[in-house]
């Protein structure tokens, strides 16, 4: 199977990076994680994105606040599908991220989940890579059946609570 | 190979999805065009999405404006990769289909590009698809290389102009 | 008289939502509390709300967060007059879940209240069950002489602290 | 079966609001129209809605554009269901309008659709009434399923074009 | 000498309004301070604004947060200056306020200052009122002197603390 | 009686201007019109407003685009009334100009007006103006009076249309 | 002198940039134009850039729309002042394009000019370069002078037009 | 060496400025800091600015925030390169500030970095000055470097922890 690599612009987006890994550690995949800095050390990220497809890496996904060119550096450098994860700083609650992220000009698309949407981008990048894995795909189905669970049972507490 | 299913909400949108179409049509991939409203019809969406995994679909393009529910109404009824292209219409330039469209509550992903991003969903859409096609990952890399081939030629008349 | 009934996407808005159950139960009016989500149980929501009129419910609030499609779901299967609250999350302020309630299509209105309006939702509901009411509506008139006098009171001490 | 009243602020907004006259025109129902402005004839406003109940008004709607406090001053003068319907004005495409309707405080609500949403004002106003009236049940949801078959028709149009 | 009013649409804007009413005492000038809501209790509201010009107020500010409708409807019922302060309140940072306070139709302005400015309102007041009573303007012209003062006393700190 | 000033930072703000200027002919007060720059001609700016007030100017209308210094700077300069028009330009529907007018730090404020307001200014100016002249009163007066019968016209046209 | 360099991220944004051109060129100073695109050509705008200082570059301008990475991908390869225009686009106004430009993480700085700027960037570029110029220092203060002398002009025709 | 100045529009804009101070500082280069007020203290301000060149500052950093028109009033002063930092304040997340330094009319650039973005301010006042300074430029390099390095050793602090 197929590798998710987790690229974050800083380590202080683990916090929010971290909801992500848990998906993948929760389904068992392989992964690993990075930090790599479009600006700071643009070479040694370009140099592990070009190398990514033939190191079994199926999709990428980068994280990255403010002006966040991370996402839209890492998808110019491979033809891998990259997830872009705006991450909430300081200023205008994300929105800087968020843009800076989905308004890519065309021919370099990045798919861009919510803001500080780790655990999306981590079941989004499953949802790419289940084709070639039928029990991932089961796995998959599961997670949303058990979703589905938690929110009857919180809908069954509720109406316990409030309806008689 | 899997085929790439689009989805509109409004006739009235395929203005934008053309250029998407237009992408599938230049790569030679099978794909289907279909308009259903996430609440106008939402039996026959829930019917198409259901069935799209075993009628050989590999990734779901939704393009929807306004409050745009399109693409999260499809990605809660399948675990195929899910793309978002939020459409600007009459108000907000887009942002109320951005925000609808990307901010997806944990569990649901949906893979969301930029405003009328129809060219880019169509790609990420290839990109999805290409790890099970030798010939689709070169086309891609081709593509790639031209619109940088594109970019210099360009730079070659600019300079030309200019710098003397 | 006809049920209201309150829907939220989860269970984390009913401290929201609870300032609506409050007037309801002010008012002594029949209603039900339920948690369904768009789409972590879109089915259960469809039955629910499809049955709504048959079970004498006679208006329904749905409220929540993100890009916020409960309202517009619930909309989409029932003619009874929908109600939507956007719930302010960790972005935007609300603003991301009052343009995906308020930017409905044509076709499919939702009456949407403030983000986090639980209490004006619940007046809302109360105003449309009214006409079938006198007794409601005498209530619904005392309800708004109260805050009137409310302010008054207010305005007299502010007066008594400030004007000499 | 009660009448809607439709107020505007200004005349200029006509050429938005004819499309709800043009619902309530279609569905036969009885309704008024009125220009009525919160600044400029607050009295004759006042005098309008405050006799609305006992002239047999069942809802009103009210439009307005940039600091639109119609819909405000109307719903803090009857208990009937208020809709606003916020105006796109030369600035801002129409969020002075949303936030000075939407964002009502505690006591006095106001249920919003969309900027320049005049055909779901017109369909909301109806939901509110239908309880009343069997028939005009029957018609809403009539129009529902029309609707439903004009995106089936185009459905069919799209498919016909691109696949095969 | 004219009084200056004050106007709030609930008494939980004291804590902003306070700043405004310390200006007003620091200056000595005559004021008061009044909560009336422009939803709750209209008619109060008209009152007193109708009767300010006879009863020798010679301007009003009037503090709202959410839709603040508060300072268009003074405005809307005198020809005396209205100044209106945006309260900033749980969402939007203050933007709902600040453009349903602004935003005003052509024929009833109101003398807006920025979100919370409570201290910029009692001195524009005062600017206003000024031209009848050189004392009045002399304090002015001092009070500006002794800010002045302060930015310099300040700036010898900073000055004496890093350069040397 | 007073003269009103009217400062614009460009000419090309004469196209919004002059709906204020056509305001001040109807009453047949006594005004300048000047444009100066905040930023390219300072000095000219200073001198002028340094000395408006001795050469019996009354209030200052400062209309600019874009980061609007022009009212600030104005305001910095005198204790007369300064009324602020944020001017909309190619960017931001007025945004920019709205928020750089009127966010004022605590001690210089401006009376700001809607985004291109330029009428509401020129009302705002003679109501600043009127308590010296009670035949200004009175036309303020009787023009709330005319535009209101203006909207009971054309209310009077819209229920011939509509209502029968 | 040391040369100015300009890069567009596409050859559209020439309409923009040649209002930068014209500056450089009305103060005969050297420059070049180059296209190249942070996502289509990275190698080739790394290569000019990391070969600019000892190309005899003194500054680089960077315009890019949408999510603008361009300015922000030479500030990471230079340590040569980085001036970024971010260019308006079919949305958001151009705020994507500056909110991508301007909200660099701490380390890699970009002095970035208002939307479609590029006269302001122009004119920045030469501050920059003057110091080592006395001449071009002298320009730079006769462009003021004669941009003074411009408003003055205008003043003078608008002072003619209304002040009698 | 040529000197620079910071200077801040109030001094409790210290605790954002600071850390620009310690950029200056940490390179061991001449630099004065100083609170001048555009509205409260214009005076004290220009007479600074005016005399910059003179006093061989060889660039400015002005810092404020809200209606932040500190920083175009330095640039309108001097055609010394000016920076300016938006500081974020009570509202608007800086926005107000940031369009208020960023969008200057033409004319008068003011080379803008991010909210609260003091250290870029300070890199960017170097790589300004950096150009008549062979040991300033290799020190920028070495940060650079230094920036470099931190970004790695995170990455494998990272790296061991995930992945193996």
């Amino acid at each position: 199977m197929k590798k998710t690599a987790i690229i974050m612009g800083s380590d202080s987006d683990l916090k929010v990076v971290e909801k992500g890994i848990a998906v993948l550690e929760e389904f068992g995949v392989p992964y690993e994680v990075h930090v790599f800095s479009a600006h700071r050390t643009p070479a040694q990220l370009q140099e592990f994105v070009k190398s990514a497809e033939e190191n079994d890496f199926g999709v990428i996904i980068a994280a990255a606040g403010m002006a966040a060119h991370l996402a839209g550096a890492v998808a110019a450098a491979t033809i891998l599908p990259v997830i872009g994860i705006p991450i909430k700083s300081a200023c205008f609650e994300g929105m800087d991220a968020l843009l800076s992220t989905v308004m890519m000009p065309p021919g370099i698309p990045v798919a861009t989940v919510g803001v500080d949407g780790a655990k999306n981008a981590a079941l989004l990048a499953l949802e790419i890579l289940a084709p070639g894995d039928a029990q991932l795909a089961q796995k998959l189905k599961q997670h949303r059946a058990a979703a589905a669970e938690a929110v009857l049972e919180k809908n069954a507490a509720i109406e316990e609570k409030f309806n008689h």
